[in-house]
C-alpha cells in the first residue's frame, strides 16, 4: 500500500549548465519527486515514458522502493524530453526546447490501490491532467498538494487556477506567482493563493529559500549555502516531494509541523542541486537530510 | 560628538516605479544611511551637494538630529542627480541617468571632531574617496562598514577590492557580489570577500533578506513580507546605516550581536521600501523598528 501517489512526468533531460552538460539523463517532475518523497514514505509514481525509455532508469526508481504501478509505457511515441540550459544565474532556468512526445496522448489510470491514498502530489504537468487524477480519486486525499510552472500559467491560466482552488498547498515559484495572478507582490499573490481556497501558498525562491503564508502565519526558510550549485533541475520537484513524503510520515498538517516539513524538503533540494540528473538524490540518506536540518537551525537563529 | 560618520551621496533622485513617480526627490547613500542610522546613535553625515539644492532638505536632516558639520555646498555645480526606473520586479533598479556633478571634484575634508569617531560608514560612492576618508582618520576606528555598488565595481574594480580589503563589514548586493568576484556563487563570492581581510561579508538580496557570512558561521535574515513595495531606492544604504547604528549603540561585535543588528536593519529597510524617498524613515520610531524585529523572530522559528 503506497501512503503518496506522485504524478507528473518521467523525462529524458537534456541539461547544460555553466559546470557541464548531460544528455538523455532522467529527470521529470514525477521523477524528482517520488524520489524525495521515498526518504520519507512509501511512494507510488504515474507518469507516462516512451518507446526509448532505458531499462536502467526503470530499475533505478525501483531499486528505491518506488512504487511502478502507474508507470505506463506509450509504445508508439518517445519519452517526453525536456532540454534546458542554465547561465551565470543557476536560479533561472532557459528551456530551450520541449517535446512533449507520449505526454501528448498521456491520460492516466490510476491504480485501484492508488485511489485510497491518503496524500496527492501533483507534481509540475499539464493542469487538466491533475485535475483528472483528483477525480479519480475515490475520497478526497487527507492532503493534495500542487505544483505548477510557467508553461502551463501562459497555455491554459484558468485551469492552473482551478487546481491552486481545488488543492491543500499550492507550490509555485516566485517568478510564477507573479505570472499566475499578475502582481509584483509576492505577499499579495499569496494572498490570492488562500482566497482561491488553497490552505497554504508556498513560494519557492530557488537559492533565496522559500515562503509559506498561511492565514495567519508568515514563515521564511532560507536556501542552503552551497558553494557549488552543479545544476537545480529538479530542486523545486524534490522539495514539494520531500514535503508531502514529511507529511505523509508525521501525519501532523499544524502550522509548526509544516515547518519543518518545508527545512527537511528545503534540505533534499539542496542536495538535489550538487549533481546533474538525479545523481546526488540517488545517493543521500535520511540522516543527511537531518544533518542539514539542524545546520539550518543554526542559520536563522538570533 | 558624533558616533557614527557617514560618507556618500546627498542626491536628488528622479525615481518611477510601477505605483508612481517623484522628481528631484531627496536621495542618496548617505542620506537613508544617516537616517535609519540616527534611529540608534548620534550620526554626523559627510556629503557635497550643490547650488540647486533645497534648503528644506537640510532643515529636515538636521530636525532628525543629524550633524551636518561635514556637509559641503559646492556653488559651482549643481547636485548629485540620479534618475531611475523599476518595473515589475522592484529588485532590480535600471539606472536612466547619472549626473555626477557636484561629486565630481569632490574630495571631503572630515571635520575635526569626525576623525576620532569610533564607527564609519562608508556609503556607495567612489571608492577612492571611500578610502581618502578612513586615510583621514585620526586611529583607526573600531568599526568600519563599506557598502558599494555595479558602478564602482565597472568603473574601478580594484579600488573596490581594496576598500573590502580595509573595512570590517563588507556589504553589497548578490548581483554585485557575483560580478565583483566573477562569480554564480554567493558562497564562494562571500569566501573571496573574507580572504581579502574583511571579517565579515553581508549580502544584500533586496525582498529575499541578506545573508552573514563570518570565517565559520553562516546567517540568513529574511526579507519581511511588505504587501506593496513603493520604491525600494535607499533600502540598502538605509540597511547599512541602521546597522552601524545598532553596533555603535550596543558595541558588542560577537556575531551573536551582529544577527541581531542584521535584522534591526532589515526591519527598517523594509520601512523605506514602502514610501518614495525619504518619506517613511522620516516618520518611523525605534518602537516601530523593534515592533517588527520582533516579527521576524516568528517568521524563522522552526
Amino acid at each position: 500500500m503506497v501512503d503518496v501517489v506522485v504524478v507528473g512526468t518521467v523525462a529524458l533531460d537534456d541539461v547544460k549548465t555553466p559546470f557541464g552538460e548531460v544528455k538523455n539523463a532522467l529527470g521529470g517532475s514525477a521523477t524528482f519527486a517520488s524520489l524525495a518523497c521515498s526518504l520519507f514514505s512509501k511512494v507510488g509514481l504515474v507518469a507516462v515514458i516512451g518507446n526509448d525509455f532505458p531499462e536502467k532508469h526503470i530499475d533505478f526508481l525501483a531499486s528505491k522502493k518506488i512504487d511502478l504501478k502507474g508507470l505506463e509505457r506509450d509504445k508508439a511515441r518517445k519519452s517526453f524530453h525536456w532540454s534546458g540550459e542554465y547561465g551565470l544565474d543557476l536560479n533561472v532556468a532557459k528551456t530551450l526546447r520541449t517535446d512533449l512526445n507520449a505526454l501528448e496522448t498521456f491520460s492516466p489510470k490510476l491504480p485501484e490501490e492508488y485511489r485510497k491514498a491518503d496524500f496527492l502530489f501533483l507534481g509540475n504537468l499539464d493542469p487538466e491532467i491533475q485535475l483528472n487524477v483528483l477525480a479519480q480519486m475515490k475520497k478526497r486525499p487527507s492532503m493534495v498538494v500542487a505544483d505548477t510552472m510557467n508553461l502551463w500559467i501562459e497555455l491554459k491560466r484558468e485551469k492552473v487556477l482551478q487546481v491552486v482552488k481545488e488543492v491543500d498547498i499550492a507550490l509555485m515559484n516566485d517568478a510564477e506567482a507573479r505570472q499566475l495572478f499578475r502582481t509584483p507582490s509576492l505577499v499579495r499573490a499569496a494572498r490570492e493563493i488562500l482566497s482561491l481556497d488553497s490552505k497554504v501558498a508556498i513560494i519557492k525562491k530557488g537559492e533565496h529559500g522559500c515562503v509559506m503564508f498561511t492565514d495567519k502565519k508568515h514563515f521564511a526558510c532560507p536556501g542552503y549555502p552551497l558553494e557549488k550549485v552543479i545544476d537545480p533541475t529538479g530542486s523545486g520537484d524534490s522539495f514539494g516531494g520531500a514535503l508531502i513524503g514529511y507529511l505523509a510520515r508525521t501525519r501532523d498538517f499544524t502550522e509548526k509541523n509544516m515547518r519543518k516539513g518545508i527545512v527537511y524538503a528545503s534540505s533534499v533540494a539542496s542536495f538535489n542541486a550538487e549533481a546533474f540528473s538525479t545523481e546526488k538524490l540517488s545517493k543521500i540518506s535520511e540522516a543527511d537530510v537531518r544533518k542539514r536540518y539542524r545546520e539550518f537551525k543554526g542559520f536563522v537563529r538570533f
